[in-house]
């Protein structure tokens, strides 16, 4: 086989490769969208399928030769640099896969779906019961699956490199022990406030679904102003998926009592869907043509959430807004009111409303219960406890029911152990990002009032976006901002914005 | 190989096959529902690859062998009657896979989401012109696919064999050429009546696309009780799919100046719909849990439409619906009108639109069209002529556009040739079915008034759905009705109503 011939093999199986995941992604969506509540069964047997049938071209023994070809050191130097990277990101994730049997993954995916319909049933009654015996199955599955990728180091090890290539617990252990105390002094700080101890909600009533729907609209427009090229629903949690590379799928949620809570699920599914969207179009039906980390897409995400959506002269526009949607409901609110709620720090139980201070011990209390669960050191049954436990101690809220407590993300169901960790690194490169935005772009913050987005969107194309998969997160983010991830920005940024909010 | 073991393969390898070609019917329902338009060249890649995969399965060699060795007369003899016709129905369709090369399947798997989008293009636009290239590309398709399959006689019997199993050219053409006479002399008597002369629209103005959401959300669950095994949706065309047993997918359209064009294609999904979710459990993942043949399928579409929903005691209650739903619009308007609206008979230029006498001509109309272009009489470029001339001979209308003439259906854009028949024998079927329900089912008439449509449904299971695809349309009907397809009944319930409703 000459080279050339070896790459067209290479470029035809990715295609087949990408599409065929993209069709699981339709099928993902669907069940969290539209698909009828019966259908579930015949679902998971349809994944099931897709999942049988990715892992068999995956493991392919003329492919793993072909690639083992490509990537002797004599053939691997003389390709083009595309080529280089298209290889080496393949081999990669063909080398992972070969380390585990079809059956393991066929058994595992009609799991999967079966777990995320007990989870909302269990979720539905607030029973935990409903859900643990499945869960205990789909842990015994992932210290299956540690045992065959079985990277080195630590065992979730193998768990974290799935979402953040690289990333190991001995690097990620200081990092979120450096950032926990910064983060409860922070909290402290606040509490001390007398705007803090004075604070109360100031939306209030029924704020109608409908006009939630054209405020989502809006700024999910926004962000994505090309027509027809994605679309935005509703699903119980908000997500972001491709299914194809003009047609990425977003999802928000509606509380009537709580208009923010939908709008900022649809700035941040936005910012993922942007990502997506701009991915570079020459890695066309590669793995290349992803996103580079779990983290840095929540990077992404995060930066229009928090950092445009949530900042003062946003928050004007979106206040007129709101003014205009909601005339009775808004009546006598002040701006400042308006945007202290936008950024109220309130230690709460749910994660997807916390916010920008508290979101983080969120994410440590979920990563440190991982750890403990992969160490052998928490079995499942004593779940609920242990997580009221640990939100007493880091937030001083414990959840009256599971619902509001061990049963609100539907992740767990997924068995995505070690993905938690990436909201995280994501909202801490978020930080990091806009830094180096505001040396780069003059008068940064004016454009958030003004809804000039496309510098930014243009900014962030050139400096993450472009890349896709071809360098690792940390490295893109070097690049980008001088240094590779920092607490400090991310804390410093916090304090700035808050110790101004809250008077401190 | 023990005769248990190749069974175990066939039922497995069926079992994968349904599951993918479910999940092209997903891929399918997407594209015409909630798909961004930009989506459609990556879900066309993403229809070719399926398409390929169910291909090259049922084109293994050692699937061929395997049904070889199960068709052996010495080895078939001795198997369950079950397995007889799973193994029989496999082997069918096997047989006629293997005449057509794989990539010849991929190109016009491609070729058919393209033209469908031309097709749309070309329907808004109303501009033939779009359209017309591809569709030749489609047909020379279907010319070289004819050649490929090969079944005896006509060239058309190749194509029309894959909708209606066993129906051929020498058939068809008589039923057609006695039902066509018989209709237009019907029509003629119609058009002579006073009744006819003064007719007109009494539904006027206005009429909310949400308040028909709900007319036909509430036929739909009449038709379809059970909760969470279906969903209505909205789209260009109405049709309806099965996604999974438990997962049946139906659409209809709204036009708000006409709200029984909306809530007649939805009692007929929800009859398509009804049949395939009452297919027999035994066969599940097999074939034979399908229709018995499109004719069959749109009987049991038609019959909810037109036996159900538009006869008079029906009427009544849907009277009653509509002036709760739109007082303003129905004021004044009297019982016998309204029924007669539902029953209008004007020749008129969409098929779809059209009323219960004039539905067959429409028909017969594009079978005479197919016939000349596959027997090289008619080209793509005179379609438009053609079409507008033979309008004008059989229904003394003709279409100020292409949209509103030869570009209405979606059909041929997707090479569906050969299908259209299969709504005038369904049509046809129709009829006997209630002709003998009449006879099994005490004060049938009655139960329509008082929506009790369960011993209906029930009965429609018993003679009909619970057969599957193990029996011939033609036999599932003689065993119903005591004889197969009969133009006869057809043609005197045609007379019998409308005789009624128009005074002759």
């Amino acid at each position: 086989m000459t080279t050339n011939t070896d790459l067209k093999s290479i470029y035809s199986i990715q295609k087949e490769l990408t599409l065929i995941s993209r069709i699981e992604s339709l099928l993902h969506w669907d069940m969290e969208t539209y698909m009828p509540k019966k259908g579930v069964e015949y679902r998971s047997e349809q994944l099931a399928t897709l999942s049988k049938i990715i892992h068999e071209l995956l493991l392919d023994n003329n492919l793993w030769t072909i690639l083992k070809r490509l990537t002797t050191p004599g053939v691997f130097k003389k390709l083009p640099k595309k080529d280089q990277i298209v290889v080496e990101r393949f081999y990669k994730s063909v080398e992972r896969s070969r380390k585990i049997p079809t059956e393991f993954v066929t058994k595992y995916t009609k799991l999967q779906a079966l777990t995320a319909e007990k989870w909302k049933e269990a979720r539905d009654k607030s029973k935990f019961a409903i859900f643990a015996p499945y869960l205990e199955k789909i842990i015994a599955f992932k210290k299956q699956e540690i045992k065959y990728v079985n990277l080195p180091g630590h065992p979730y090890n193998s768990l974290l490199d799935d979402y953040e290539e690289g990333m190991t617990v001995k690097q990620l252990k200081p990092i979120f022990e450096k950032l926990k105390p910064e983060l409860i002094k922070l909290l402290r700080d606040i509490k001390s406030t007398k705007k803090y101890k004075n604070q109360k909600k100031v939306l209030r009533g029924k704020f109608p679904e409908a006009e939630q729907w054209d405020i989502s609209n809006w700024i999910y427009s926004l962000i994505i102003p090309e027509k027809e090229i994605s679309r935005l629903d509703k699903s119980t949690h908000p997500f972001t998926t491709s299914i194809g590379t003009r047609d990425v799928r977003l999802t928000t949620r509606f509380d009537e009592t709580d208009p923010l809570s939908s709008f900022t699920p649809t700035a941040h599914e936005a910012g993922h869907a942007l990502y997506e969207l701009n991915l570079p179009k020459k890695y066309e039906y590669t793995t290349v043509r992803n996103g580079a980390s779990f983290g840095l897409h929540e990077s992404q995400s995060r930066f229009w959430e928090n950092i445009v959506c949530r900042s003062e002269p946003f928050a004007k526009v979106l206040f007129s807004k709101f003014k205009k949607s909601f005339p009775k409901q808004m009546k006598g609110i002040k701006f400042n009111d308006f945007y202290h709620e936008l950024n109220l720090v309130k230690p709460g139980l749910i994660r997807v409303d916390a916010d920008e201070v508290t979101y983080c011990l969120h994410v440590i209390l979920r990563f440190e219960i991982e750890l403990a669960l992969f160490e052998g050191k928490l079995t499942v049954k004593d779940l609920p406890k242990e997580w009221n436990k640990q939100m007493k101690n880091m937030l001083g809220v414990v959840p009256k029911t599971d619902t509001k407590g061990v049963l609100q993300d539907v992740h767990w169901s997924w068995g995505s152990f070690g993905y938690f960790p990436t909201y995280a690194l994501g909202t801490m490169y978020t930080s990091q990002l806009f830094a180096q935005m505001k040396k780069d772009i003059r008068g940064l913050d004016g454009k958030f009032g003004k809804l000039q987005f496309k510098p930014i969107a243009d900014w962030l194309e050139k400096h993450v976006h472009q890349y896709g998969d071809s360098m690792r997160a940390d490295d893109i983010i070097k690049k980008a901002c001088g240094k590779g991830l920092d607490v400090d920005t991310y804390v410093s940024y916090l304090r700035k914005k808050y110790s101004q909010i809250y008077g401190f």
